[in-house]
């Protein structure tokens, strides 16, 4: 096992991933751009090493100087969180030339499925379904309206290189499509420095059900059950749960077994995610795949009693799966709420500040991660989440039960800070929600419904006469 | 199902029944004493009533106080929490004469086995083992003495209405027992205002193993599996886990059937926890049965996915145990560790203070229950307990690193404000604890060695010549 392993990352995760370190008895490095001087992190690991300022571009994206702080301190591994590095395959490559362990999937991996759109047409040769739309990048606008002619309106446009739920946007008419080709364009190239694009159909309706896969270098591959991320704002999570409720049993067990048969054709190894589109009528397609540690991972680990970074970490240093698929089994129901800062009336905009209040909620069956602290300035140079609220029950309407509860005393305050606390009370209150047959529509309906109800309030306030 | 609860107690666990009755749609009546006016628990339920000033006697234990604020907030039932009026048969009557529901035994049950002499005489004709000694309350030192001779010497004695580790003795000869048995009396007289003593025959090395059983008004009576309770300070605990470790199979099944069986005996109802003896030689003796919710519930909760206190209020208002015993199964391993603002290099003495920092640990798998935030004065009028740390893993060597990665996050700090956070994670590291051989004796015996290593060090850094 590794002595020293190098935490590539900020923020939450980056603390997550040196809690399991700790625990396996692994020395851990942070690293830190100045604005992340007085992070939780960097307190908590054993050596913490500065690299840089804000933008990332200086600092968490800087493989010059992430290869020479692990190598300054002896790290013999770099764990790279999510975003940032995770996904970049030259990084991977690097750490290699230099000795270092990526703890991630091998490069020739994540070149494969880091290329959405020859990830798209690997995945369909290996008999995986994928929705219609291109099997390569697109060469141009008319190209593009072609292909969408071809498979139908309404249809999303994405980033080859996207991720995250950056780079795409969905096009419902031939009209709008040359104005969405050049804005994502634009956009992909500043975001992933990589303009290149491609277009499937858009499933309105849909719900996002993914897979998480766990794989190691000596063959053994197994899934840990699905996810329900289908509360989305913007193309990202907000509320995400395991298993999904709802799923008729057969196609759950369908994607359960296409993301373990996808991950063995491509070689994959350590932790990975099969994002799918289920579609009203019970289908399901492939969307992407990613060769990293998920945001909402707590939901898969409170079900299955299993730590994921643990198990990365294992296979990146070479030994087996410590368990078999007919090992895992899942119990009760898991919920997570990102609780961002930023502003549900705003579009969810970012909302820096110094925290002057922050008590986290507790009790049974409840997982806090974060980063923040009473004291801790929300910086507006990363992304705003600010704490993961999980919480854990025998069933489904005990879990949304108490994760209203544990919302209910998160105390968060600080001069100009919002969070999307309330909204995402409001959301495990739906209707839709409660009943789990909402879809990735949800936020976007909800947002609509409460702006009308604030346009009637505010007609209604207005001076008469 | 009640509409609204009200908790007659105070710190982390007032905070944890008010958790469980929000996500059970309760409302909340809170009851404080002036020193704990920004209590959390007060800004957590629904209601808040005054009740008095510390001590005790003029507020949490004040019958007329309670029931009044109860009465006023049309209450329909009362959750005592542990400790204060938890074990009170009168108390539990009267609220019964005011048509609300106390939760927890019937009066008569509490009576029963209030009288810990008396119970274990009950319990002894119920066919449990009970160590040599007395069946009923001790008449005189004489009377000790003869006894104390019959059983042999080590004896324990104990104030009959005792409880929670206070007014009890342990006696090794002939010579020390009137001493004790006056000095237990007065103590016993002073705290429980009952002076009463019994005495049973002490056994060195042994293990605290305790039963968590839950019984409805339905006759359905089930065990929630054991505990391990051996690490204590003055007969008070401060690791707790469970299951235990390293229990002979037949054992252990003997005893979890025996709990059962003496629940059913005594016709008790609610949660219930029967406290054995484990000796070396590997039998079991009772030592007392606990008519409340115990400190330690939560590891119980950790491994068997049951809310304790949901089942002690649906069982309360009559509802039938949502499960059998054959539904319920043991996961993993869970441990916990009191957080105790007092200093363990003086004898585990108080020290209250003003807390300028207090950032409790996070991330997977752990669960903390605490009252305390920063800016939070620990006061000199209630126990020292600041919170709780629990942790739960697959296995017992994880979870022990899991909890020493929990306490080395944890960050508590205040003028003049010990805390037990070092002296957990040494005991933690015992060969002894590691090894999951360590009995009752094992902090004593550390306080020996840390207090000889001091002495040594003192030596070697005297001045020389």
């Amino acid at each position: 096992m590794f002595s020293t392993v190098l935490i590539a990352n900020r923020g939450e995760i980056a603390l997550r991933v040196a809690r399991t370190c700790r625990e396996m008895g692994i020395r851990t490095v942070a690293v830190y751009s100045t604005a992340d001087r007085d992070s939780a992190v960097v307190r908590f690991a054993d050596e913490a090493v500065h690299i840089g300022a804000p933008p990332a571009k200086g600092s968490y994206l800087s493989v010059p100087a992430v290869i020479e702080a692990a190598l300054q301190t002896g790290a013999q591994a770099i764990h790279p969180g999510y975003g940032f590095l995770s996904e970049d395959p030259d990084f991977a490559e690097i750490c290699e030339a230099h000795d270092i362990v990526f703890i991630g999937p091998p490069p020739q991996v994540m070149q494969q499925l880091g290329d959405k759109a020859a990830a798209r047409s690997l995945m369909a040769q290996a008999g995986l379904p994928v929705l219609p739309g291109s099997m390569d990048a697109l060469t141009s606008p008319a190209e593009a309206k072609e292909l969408a002619r071809q498979v139908g309106y309404p249809v999303i446009l994405k980033a080859v290189a996207g991720g995250g739920g950056r780079g795409m946007a969905v096009v419902r008419s031939a009209d709008d499509l040359r104005l969405a080709y050049n804005e994502t364009r634009a956009h992909a190239r500043a975001v992933f420095g990589d303009d290149r694009l491609y277009l499937e159909r858009f499933v309105d309706d849909a719900r996002h059900i993914e897979v998480q896969v766990l794989c190691d270098r000596h063959g053994n591959a197994v899934h840990l059950g699905e996810r329900d991320c289908s509360v989305q704002r913007r193309h990202q999570k907000l509320i995400e749960e395991a298993p999904a409720t709802g799923l008729p049993r057969e196609l759950r067990e369908a994607m359960l077994a296409a993301a373990v048969h996808g991950a063995t054709a491509v070689g994959f190894v350590g932790a990975g995610t099969f994002e799918f589109v289920v579609t009203p009528d019970d289908r399901f397609y492939l969307m992407e795949i990613n060769c990293r540690l998920q945001v909402e991972h707590p939901v898969t680990e409170l079900v299955t009693g299993i730590d994921i970074v643990r198990e990365q970490i294992s296979v990146a240093a070479g030994l087996p799966l410590s368990f078999r698929q007919s090992d895992i089994t899942l119990r009760g129901v898991a919920v997570e709420c990102r609780v961002n800062a930023e502003n549900p009336d705003n579009a969810f905009s970012p909302t820096p500040g110094l925290l002057s209040e922050f008590v986290p909620p507790g009790g049974p069956f409840v997982r806090v991660d974060t980063h923040a602290y009473p004291g801790w300035l929300v910086g507006p140079d990363y992304d705003s989440l600010l704490a993961k609220a999980a919480v854990w029950a025998p069933d489904r309407e005990q879990a949304l039960a108490r994760m209203d509860r544990a919302l209910s005393e998160f105390r968060v305050s600080g001069h100009g800070v919002h969070t999307t606390l309330g909204f995402l009370r409001r959301t495990l209150a739906h209707p839709l929600f409660q009943a789990a047959l909402h879809t990735t529509g949800l936020v976007g309906a909800m947002t609509a419904e409460e702006a009308d109800r604030d346009g009637d309030a505010s007609k209604e306030s207005a001076p008469v006469g």
